[in-house]
């Protein structure tokens, strides 16, 4: 397997685990009286964005980077989800088109050109300075994010939800 | 360069970005008369490790990642930092001893074994699978929750300072 491959797999699997926590958060809600709106809505800081835009950039950046590895169009997706179970639907759709894309259409040359637009930059990576500086801490970041507003919040999670299963 | 080496580079990438953001939350202290103990027992839950440890586990995860996969010993660092200046210096010195890790030493067999102890628990991954199914979550989490903790403690932090220089 490419570095592009284990790359997709990686990001499936953190939101294999994201998918897992916002199950956990769904059932606490519920237990303690809590509306979903309140976790969707809770952020760490003003100025941060809140669970719901956390877990819709996770997907966003996990999706988009292997869409430019394999030199395709990523799904479009509205950001108009309002419950627990919208962002379920919309993580496993994620899911399901990452797992359809092949390692072939993922490998390639290192050098290839990779270019992602910021704002009004263009910021020009390779294959590999993609993943390395771009793709990998950004998925990294929001997903993390996300399991410190829900930890935050009073939800009973611990870094095994984060990591997942290993094996 | 293998996978190995680009992981030690993305490592020291990420704690060159952390000690950065530590100066700016030094500065922030400073200019705002708040105490730098203040930030570094602050912690986004009360059973969350405040942003001391977060530094603290963040180059014990990159120290220890990369001497796993060379096969040496990490420094031994004792966790007693007080001091935004002492942690800057526990992040050089990781710094220091990643960088003096040759790609030699750290190419290898993908199949390698690699084995974590986790409280009672024996983890056994191949090199590969250590790569990014731990070491490479678990930087990111810490390092994360370092500046979401500094970011809900007010200092002004934004997602440049987390993904650091990009060329």
């Amino acid at each position: 397997m490419s570095i592009y491959s284990e790359t997709n797999a990686q990001f499936i699997h953190g939101l294999t685990n994201l998918s897992a926590i916002l199950e956990k958060a769904a059932t606490w809600a519920k237990e303690n009286g809590k509306t979903e709106e309140s976790l969707l809505t809770a952020a760490l800081a003003a100025d941060m964005y809140p669970l719901v835009r956390q877990v819709q950039i996770s997907t966003d950046m996990a999706k988009r980077a292997v869409a430019r590895l394999a030199d395709i169009e990523a799904p479009v997706m509205e950001d108009t989800e309002t419950t627990i179970a919208q962002l379920q639907a919309r993580i496993q759709a994620t899911i399901a088109f990452m797992q359809g894309i092949s390692d072939a259409q993922l490998d390639g040359d290192d050098e290839r050109p990779i270019v992602v637009m910021a704002r009004e930059h263009e910021l020009r990576f390779t294959a590999r300075s993609y993943v390395y500086k771009f793709a990998t801490p950004n998925f990294y970041f929001h997903f993390t994010t996300a399991y410190d507003i829900l930890r935050q919040a009073g939800v009973p999670l611990g870094k095994r939800d984060f990591v997942g299963a290993i094996f």
